[in-house]
């Protein structure tokens, strides 16, 4: 055993990374937490943000406050850019920072497959700003209508495109189409929110493909009971501030919402590495990376397959496994003691929410859906919210506007660049 | 009486906006309430926003959903320009809107007495966004203070300069101390929150000059027990990035909060009305504006001189108060019944808090201070939340945060124009 304490370098605070720098308590080594934003953001309820049902500061808690209590870790803000492997930094706005090893983490963005014009008209769903932006879009949308003298302008003002089928696109449609037809149907007197088109646009041939038939099915049928017309079998032609052109037809909307495409972040590039279509770093079955065993690259930004040929899902859950083997791993080879074996993914089963009373879950063995799953989503995903109190708040919101269709958060704020 | 429904035009929809409004409830009357946002704001806990305590939402409430059940009152999101008094219509970003009363109450604005390039270097607190981008400021100076390797640097990120000794001065100068004695204290390894130096600084010779001297003073006490260094009698005489200049000396500080100087929203030149020299329009008795018995001027946009000599003060109570008689002296108007006497002002006191379990109030004939004025200043600002989620979820968010010196809104976020 050497002296020096040896050093860990983990990029990212999302669920792989905070849990990789939780599972170091009481290991003798120094650990470094590198982030561009201070705060962990709980992303599986980011959709809630932008369709004004809860605050950012309930989904997103300060990543000094988690690891206060950590004290063989130090968190820093800043620009991850690349990695020189040969002299052992990771390279940052702040200044070169070393590692004895190193663990990246830094999730997935979306992607319009080459459109990258599309992003003005259509934006994504992967930060606070970008929830809060939505927001304003969805929320301006209806006052625009309601200023509108001109009734097609009116409508394409009241037209809700979201395009990509997954569980983002499915819980977005469904939570518009809430919007509209519960909390705001009262709220005009020229438009009729009851009027609002939401329109669900998946390029395959079901939505929640990744799921059973039956429950996409079932989910299909949950939404149009809520309102959302769903559009499979055609991709996305065109897409401009008039909007969006599938099937040789432009559906004229105003507000379109992107939940289509995701990529992962550029580690494969500052590594030099091998990677797959999604840009995401093919990693040895001990999460390094091939050539580097100082190296490791966990959640959304690798690639694994598994023994069965499957690849381990893009979900917090494995992403968590990910970051608690790392660690374990880390913490055995500076002790010099036998390392685990591979890593092995537990996979628990996979949710989807459509909205009020409705969701769906697949179990491998089983499936559930109906009410009582719509139930079970609440609690699974309340309880990992870091720290009661945002448990007890958001539990509190959901309690309110289950009973009263209220979404408190229905605020137009605006860019410091846009301000007067 | 005539026939055609007179139209009774309200602009802003801050405390005396709102309260005109809302006291139309039932007289025959359309009224139209235009703001440029999309929300009440209760101004008073603004700071609690900016301190991270609040998330804007608790503070904020939709206008529609105000008004939902109001239903001779529709709300337009629009920009007011100007006023055509001769063609009798308000001009807006979205087109004229025709009156037959017009009540203005579009607030205050801050004011750097002539020096707008400090606008800069020391933001003022107005707005959800004002409110935001302060949070952002303050808990990003830490963070660079524990990025940095300088110690004059550390020091100066950690110097935060409150100027401006009114109640706004110094609930943030508290506030902020709070947050870096108690919240922060913990989150750092670098830097030692304990050092950090929260200076307020007063032109004129004691803080809350608006109150009783004895008061006054019991609010310095206060402020220096919460780690507040008080500094009277110099004007500033300059502020850029490096910090402020008073009485010939440079303090250095990368965070300056200016709540010095409030102005008067632009209603007097749109009416090309008299007004003070705080551009507030000189109203009459009634609160019209003389020469137009049609046109009304409310709040913080009005300058009122009361019988006994002394002038309005620009708080939420005396808004509301001009609101409801207003409504009822049109409604009196447009039914031909014998108008009400001139506006009273009934004075219920005025208090200002100088952070945890510390704050002051003037009856008048009396005044308290202490732990028994703080509760009460507390609860006189929960009941006037509008909602009963507000009130319930925000009384939670102050009885975790008294208990554990928790602040759970710590987010620095970006405007849309710099993210990456």
């Amino acid at each position: 055993m050497t002296n020096a304490k040896k050093r860990v370098v983990i990029v990212g605070a999302g669920f792989a990374g905070l849990s990789a720098a939780k599972a170091f308590k009481g290991v003798d080594v120094q650990v470094t937490l590198i982030d561009r934003r201070n705060y962990h953001l709980f992303q599986p309820l980011l959709y809630q943000v932008a369709t004004a049902a809860l605050s950012p500061a309930q989904i997103a808690q300060p990543i000094r406050g988690i690891l206060r209590k950590y004290p063989n870790c130090s968190v820093n803000l800043a620009d991850v850019t690349g990695v020189d492997k040969a002299r052992r930094v990771v390279i940052t706005s702040d200044g070169d920072v070393p590692y004895d090893y190193l663990v990246i983490a830094t999730g997935s963005t979306h992607t319009y497959f080459g459109k990258d014009s599309w992003s003005r008209f259509a934006p994504g769903l992967k930060s606070i700003e970008d929830a809060t932006s939505i927001r304003q879009r969805i929320l301006s949308a209806f006052e625009r209508a309601e200023a509108s003298d001109n009734p097609a302008e009116q409508k394409s003002f009241m037209t809700f495109i979201v395009v990509g089928g997954g569980p983002t696109g499915v819980e977005m449609a469904g939570a518009i189409s809430e919007l509209a037809r519960h909390t705001l149907k009262d709220d005009f007197r020229k438009i009729d929110p009851l009027q609002t088109r939401v329109i669900l646009a998946e390029a395959g041939n079901r939505v929640l493909n990744g799921f059973p038939e039956k429950l996409s099915h079932r989910a299909e049928k949950d939404l149009r009971k809520l309102g959302v017309e769903i559009v499979t079998g055609h991709p996305v032609a065109d897409c401009n501030e008039d909007g969006v052109t599938m099937n040789d037809t432009v559906i004229p909307a105003k507000t379109v919402i992107w939940a289509a495409g995701v990529k992962a972040s550029p580690a494969a590039e500052w590594l030099q590495a091998e990677k797959d279509r999604a840009g995401r770093v093919i990693v040895n079955t001990d999460m390094s990376v091939p050539g580097h065993n100082d190296i490791f690259v966990l959640g959304d930004t690798a690639s694994l397959q598994l023994p069965d040929g499957r690849f381990v899902p893009g979900l917090a859950q494995p992403a968590m496994q990910q970051g608690r083997y790392v660690a374990k791993l880390i913490a055995h080879r500076i002790s010099d003691t036998s390392a685990p074996g591979p890593f092995i993914y537990k996979h628990y089963g996979m949710m989807a929410t459509i909205g009020r009373g409705a969701a769906i879950v697949d179990f491998g063995k089983f499936t559930m859906d109906g009410f009582i799953t719509w139930v079970m989503w609440g609690v699974i995903h309340l309880l990992p919210l870091i720290g009661f109190r945002n448990r007890f708040v958001v539990m509190c919101d959901w309690l309110w506007s289950y009973f009263t269709h209220e979404r408190g958060v229905r605020l137009i704020t605006v860019a410091q660049s846009q301000k007067d």
